[in-house]
């Protein structure tokens, strides 16, 4: 079903059609753009209070800049689907996080409207700045570079960075506050409240401009002397509490805030800002969810709802007859507060993905113990380093692809101080329709390079139970957990906890003619190429690693000697990663089977459902068969 | 020679001993350790004027604070030696920074008063504020947290997050900022026009307090209301310029600027602030090199001069008859602009390592050109994403080791979005006296797993001088060239540039016996390993690879084909690196050859000369040799 657009919209093609809008007609277009996107997310599914919320700027963007020769740069970016209707891609919206489909977030390759591409958070500013820097080189200085980022994102350092540059730099640039008081989750930390202080009460300019006018005054109207003056304190006063700008302190120049949902104010402003050189942060008060009541009311949910009913705003679910499988966020959610309830060290820290990894359930259960610390993974795993010093035990939650992030301290504040920290890594492997900016895929890699490490996956929820039930126990140095997003294979899973030697894998199955390694989740796909194999009359063993760093030496040498075909399989990347392990135990220990790695190849796997990016990787069921028959080909095993 | 400790020094040994001074001692105490450094880096080297400038700031919080309880963190800590001097290490100074010695940092498991071990930047914030927020939850609540930062490990990104957690959380911190305007360099930015703002101008408590008493007058003095408003316009005009705090906007009670070096006075600050619960911020103004007349005045030079006479001030150097061959690093320098005087696409960017790294030269040539954005790696790599999205060729050179701070970049903005960035990645492999914080030991694997990168390392100086021509060319893709701290081989370094086809080998040597494969600098070692095993009559073939991705395929097929015994070395970890590449391709091609990987192994390796810790590791020309000769042993060869 395709999605028809309104009157106004269906004329629109291109920004240079906006462009030729009277502004009377801008609130037409920007109702007609949310109701397009209302229609078409409620129908496929996808992020959706984050484009409302950003409606009618997206329109008075376009309409005062020259896009694309302007550049556009929006932070995270999963509030773009207005400005990718505007752009050249109102026809095949539908298709958006499909797979084959256009991209949920802006992507270079897809628009040359789209000036960046993005994905994680906080990246905007140094991305625009670099833009400006490169356009004041070349002489283009009538081009304009705009970076619109929300007040969760600015909590990333990355972005304070680029402002301590950009206050510095000669360069002309725009920075478009879109406050909105939200991340996924709501927003937290001191910057949001004073982002509140700033626009609840008098606004710097209007208190400036007061002050002014009462000291104008008192020269005039001399003997009231007394009366004046009380005035003047009272402004003063206002003045003191509301005046001090952050952003000013950083010689950015600050206008604002102003509303975010008068499209006929915010066109005039742009384009009044243009003539305005250096750098500029322009502050706008919008609504997560804007125009839609249900997503008004609850931003967290509406965030990314799934498929829903426009008119009463029910949110489609699928009904099973039995008991599903849990997610492994869920599992690790309640699993961390019936440990906590045991152990009074753990302590629980996300970066704002409370709802997202299920800290939430946590910081609900025990508020003194869970933290969000904002979009700030860096500071997240060193505070965490912190709280290990003292004795305790933090759980620290972090999406395998933001964990990049923080990198350096898991290094440098962790591991090299062989602290006892516990990472878990969701979303690991394929993060599915978010795409590569979003894909777990470099954490097994990167992960087991590092001293004092322990790199784990479990391949289901009782697993997954038992290595945080394990991680706990450990007395120093570090200790992930990555698991994947979505739902385990057990509808039982709340299993008695169980200690995990560490470092030891399981045989789940005999067999001589070949084995297959598996490391997590995505071992369940071998178990069923195994059933596959054996109506072939193939007997393959199956060994659920468990740990890639310390490898099973023991069983490692078991398999080794005894299998003259091997198959090692990953949801990650092939270069360095889990197969790379067990090959060099390979090397070291002068075996020399024949072995297939399976995993994610060099290369940018785009976005699509995970099962549709494993066939393509070719390490699902199917795939995982077909290699092992190859493989086997030259042994006569097959009949 | 044993370094002498003054009088008072000598009866030191724990900040118990500085406690049970009467306040009247401490400024001796101070110039006696002031004294004491100056004393001992002139002869054994190491960091100078940091610590220099902080001699007051550590005998005032020693004497206020009750350390080890009170958890006391210096952030990046080469300032810390008056704090290791005073905490057990005077009688082991003198081994600082020397292979067996005490490190060069702060480091836990030293000493109980190191309460976190540094070398990177910008971290204290969040490790004192864990470590808070665990004193909190355990109910300890007497305890104190303490956080030493420089204005120039500020701009890290990561100080923010840690003051927007800091801001509204219920903890007892206190983060004492150093300001001295200095990284190594002279700070840069934004903040630090501000910080000098706020410095220089009447202080904000100042201000509010003038405000105040003026508008009480008001009041009082009836009539005179003109003359009294014009007194209150100039303070309010002030007070506008001068007082917005961008500390107290992210909810920090701001204190000061105060004089970091009257000792007596900090010591009583310090007491008082003991009592003001919550996050809050003593702005400290001290001098980098304070009290040795050259350090403060030539900052850069002297913030590790080497060893020098301490009463001429002049620096020693080593006095060569012949040409030497240069620094790595000074290759960098004068090859890039070089390269930039041909191709006007070329961009410098470096993180607040200008004279580091030499992008000081290119910065001096062409200042429109090449950009020092202060500590604040993930901005720099983004910029530089920025830059290559407007057509030009960022050069963004990074320590290899600060390229752990900018990874989730390198992934997620230049090679997801296969832009054309360069990265120098400087001082790889072992840091040499500076220790595990500062190695660049994981870059080969955590960069080779990442898509649309080249990754390469040159053996020489020409080497470095070709791959440095032949990224420039590229118009796509990351391209990654690591090189060691330190000099290289070549006394004639200026040859003429030549493209190098990427992912080509060069064979150094042939030989039958066995097979060494070496990436980058270390090569050299393998060159002369290769003439000792001539002399035991064993032919060995020496490859330069060059590149570890793209590998030389054609070559490694002619390797594998042609040497059933083979050693890989690299100055990286071997979890993942250049020998895990050459082992994959092996395996993905059948070659059952038998090789052996050297490379630093899965553990930390402490501080030390460059070569003593490559012997340490085995991968030194004796490592080499031995290794061969081992691998040999059973294949008849030796005779």
């Amino acid at each position: 079903m395709l999605i028809q657009p309104g009157e106004l919209l269906s004329t629109i093609n291109y920004p240079s059609d906006v462009r030729k809008l009277d502004p009377s007609q801008l609130v037409q277009l920007a109702d007609e753009l949310r109701q397009f996107i209302v229609d078409n997310v409620s129908v496929y599914g996808g992020h959706f209070g984050a484009s409302l919320g950003v409606v009618e700027l997206t329109v008075a963007l376009h309409y005062a800049f020259n896009t694309p020769s302007d550049q556009l740069v929006w932070d995270v970016g999963h509030q773009a689907y207005g400005h990718k209707i505007l752009t050249g891609r109102k026809d095949v919206f539908h298709t958006n996080r499909f797979y084959g489909g256009i991209s949920g977030f802006p992507k270079r390759k897809e628009s040359e409207y789209d000036a960046f591409g993005v994905g994680h958070s906080s990246t905007s500013i140094s991305a625009a700045l670099g833009m400006a820097v490169a356009s004041h080189y070349k002489k283009e200085n009538q081009k304009q570079h705009i970076a619109v980022i929300g007040d969760g994102a600015l909590t990333g350092g990355m972005a304070f960075e680029a402002m301590n540059h950009a206050g510095v730099a000669n360069s002309n640039l725009l920075i478009v506050l879109n406050d909105n008081c939200m991340s996924i989750d709501p927003n937290v930390g001191a910057l949001k409240d004073y982002l509140t202080d700033i626009t609840t009460s008098h606004t710097y300019n209007k208190v400036k401009d007061e002050v002014w006018n009462i000291l104008g005054k008192i020269s005039k109207f001399g003997p009231n002397a007394q009366e004046i003056a009380s005035k003047v304190e009272n402004s003063v006063k206002g003045f003191l509490i509301k005046s001090s700008n952050l952003f000013e302190s950083l010689n950015l120049r600050y206008f604002g805030p102003v509303d975010g949902h008068d499209v006929t104010h915010l066109a005039q402003i742009f384009n009044d800002l243009k003539d305005i050189p250096g750098p500029k942060i322009l502050h706008c008060v919008t609504v997560k969810g804007k125009g839609f009541a249900l997503a008004e009311k609850d931003q967290t949910k509406w965030h990314a709802p799934g498929k829903f009913d426009k008119l009463t705003g029910e949110i489609h679910k699928k009904v099973y007859d039995a008991p599903q499988p849990p997610k492994y966020q869920d599992v690790f959610g309640h699993t961390l507060v019936e440990l906590a309830e045991k152990n009074e060290k753990i302590m629980g820290i996300t970066p704002a993905m409370p709802s997202g990894s299920s800290m939430n359930i946590m910081m609900k259960a025990m508020p003194d113990r869970a933290f969000d610390v904002g979009i700030a993974e860096q500071h997240a795993v060193t505070f965490s380093a912190g709280l290990a010093t003292q004795g305790l035990t933090p759980f620290c939650n972090i999406y395998s692809t933001f964990m990049q992030r923080a990198y350096d301290q898991v290094i440098h504040d962790v591991c090299l101080q062989n602290l006892p920290v516990v990472f878990c890594l969701d979303r690991a492997g394929f993060s599915g329709a978010d795409g590569p900016t979003h894909h777990g895929a470099y954490d097994i890699a990167f992960m087991r390079c590092i001293p004092n490490m322990v790199v784990s996956s479990p391949m289901n929820e009782e697993e997954l139970r038992n290595l945080m039930y394990t991680a706990q126990l450990q007395k120093e140095g570090a200790f992930t957990i990555r698991y994947p997003r979505g739902n385990g294979v057990m509808p039982n899973w709340k299993t008695p906890f169980k200690e995990i030697p560490i470092g030891q894998g399981r045989k789940l199955r005999e067999g001589g003619d070949l084995a297959i390694l598996t490391l997590g989740h995505i071992g369940n796909y071998a178990t069923e190429a195994c059933h596959m194999l054996e109506e072939d009359h193939v007997d393959a063993a199956h060994y659920d690693m468990r740990f890639v760093k310390p490898l099973d030496e023991a069983m490692l040498h078991e398999i080794f000697k005894s299998h003259k075909y091997v198959i090692t399989v990953e949801d990650g990347c092939l270069q360095g990663g889990f197969g790379s392990a067990i090959i060099e135990f390979m090397a070291d220990n002068g075996y020399t089977s024949k072995i297939v790695r399976l995993g994610i190849p060099d290369d940018v796997i785009e976005h699509g459902e995970q099962h549709e990016l494993h066939h393509e990787c070719g390490f699902d069921t199917q795939g995982i068969y077909e290699a092992a028959i190859k493989l086997l080909e030259p042994s006569g095993v097959l009949k």
